[in-house]
């Protein structure tokens, strides 16, 4: 088996994937605290979920939305529509040989500031904490794009 | 042109692209689904797309909420929700060096749990047969990004 | 550090780069436009986003859903639904070794049709616009998962 030592020799790859899996890490979370609100506060979105709680009409009740999962579903979504971008475009900027201690700083920032968003999200803060961690991830991230094309544009 | 020999004899790799081939073709065929049972139960959400079924308020009647449509459509979302970290994820950790048969069993676990997580959300099965396949995909990934750090952490 | 020469000589590879870096760019832009609608029509989610707004039930009448809003909120989620395959198996289809032009020809289809698609939801043209849009975008994608499986399934 090939052991691809480049890959794992390079530096920034190798941060790339820590701080990549720490972030996604923690948008798995969101998928447990769905779960954790659904369950405490008996709020479900399919009939065969709440079957263990009543039969027929007595179950339906419990086939309603409710504020708190509502907030950890959108908390959820800005997640994925956030965290997918840095995906795609940091993997290709890590291979673009960028300078490591740049690059550390780009991923640093991006990672604390999506943690920041859900704390603000899910507490939640008063704005415009969760606006200015969103910003945050999102200058990121194109500063990231910003410095991929600059480099190896090829159309 | 580089043929990148290195990636495509990389056993491990090679299997990661497959399933994950195979998985986000899954996920592609909730749209279709989506498409099929909007089309058939004539349930849209937007003006332009009933158009084709009547003029004015008559068409205005097709703007509506549908059980069916929207259990695909949230089988659709759990998908992307679960498949993006395993795509980061399980990239990061098919370059990591992983035992072939360790990789190829999490791999086959994950897309095998996916697969029934949809047979179960869309037929429906009573629970807990979707939980048990949710929480299957969901440790796989976990034990990726385990084994992933506990080799490569670097921050 | 290791320069990863092999990956940047690679013109499929570096074509799938900056193909992806755009259309990763254009789907963040629907954060804006979010953003934008919900600012300019006082349309918001959480209470702490219109606390600005007034005080007490004067705020929590912004607290509400708005045509446009979803509108851009449907196409988002229709990109990340679509441009997560993309991602995932134009990047193993890149490293499979695919001709130089006909890979090419897959991004540039790809781009276009999302780009298209995003005006086609926003304007809203008339169908099928939208449409046609999603199903070369779509058509892309399995084109490319379908060569991927021919030349490299490892199962």
């Amino acid at each position: 088996m090939v052991s691809l030592s480049q890959l794992t020799e390079n530096e920034v790859f190798m941060a790339f994937a820590s701080y990549t899996t720490i972030v996604l890490s923690k948008m798995m979370f969101m998928s447990t605290a769905t779960a954790f609100y659904r369950l405490t506060r008996k709020v479900f979105a399919n009939p065969e979920d709440c079957a263990g709680f009543g039969k027929g009409e007595n179950a339906k009740k419990y086939l309603r939305t409710d504020d708190r999962v509502e907030r950890v579903r959108r908390a959820h979504l800005n997640d994925l529509e956030n965290i997918v971008p840095f995906l795609g475009i940091g993997l290709l900027y890590s291979l673009s040989g960028p300078d490591l201690s740049t690059a550390i700083l780009h991923f640093r920032l991006f990672v604390g500031a999506r943690i920041y968003h859900t704390i603000a999200y899910l507490t939640p803060l008063p704005q415009p904490n969760r606006a200015l961690a969103f910003f945050i991830g999102y200058g990121v991230t194109f500063s990231m794009a910003y410095r991929l094309l600059k480099s190896s544009l090829y159309l």
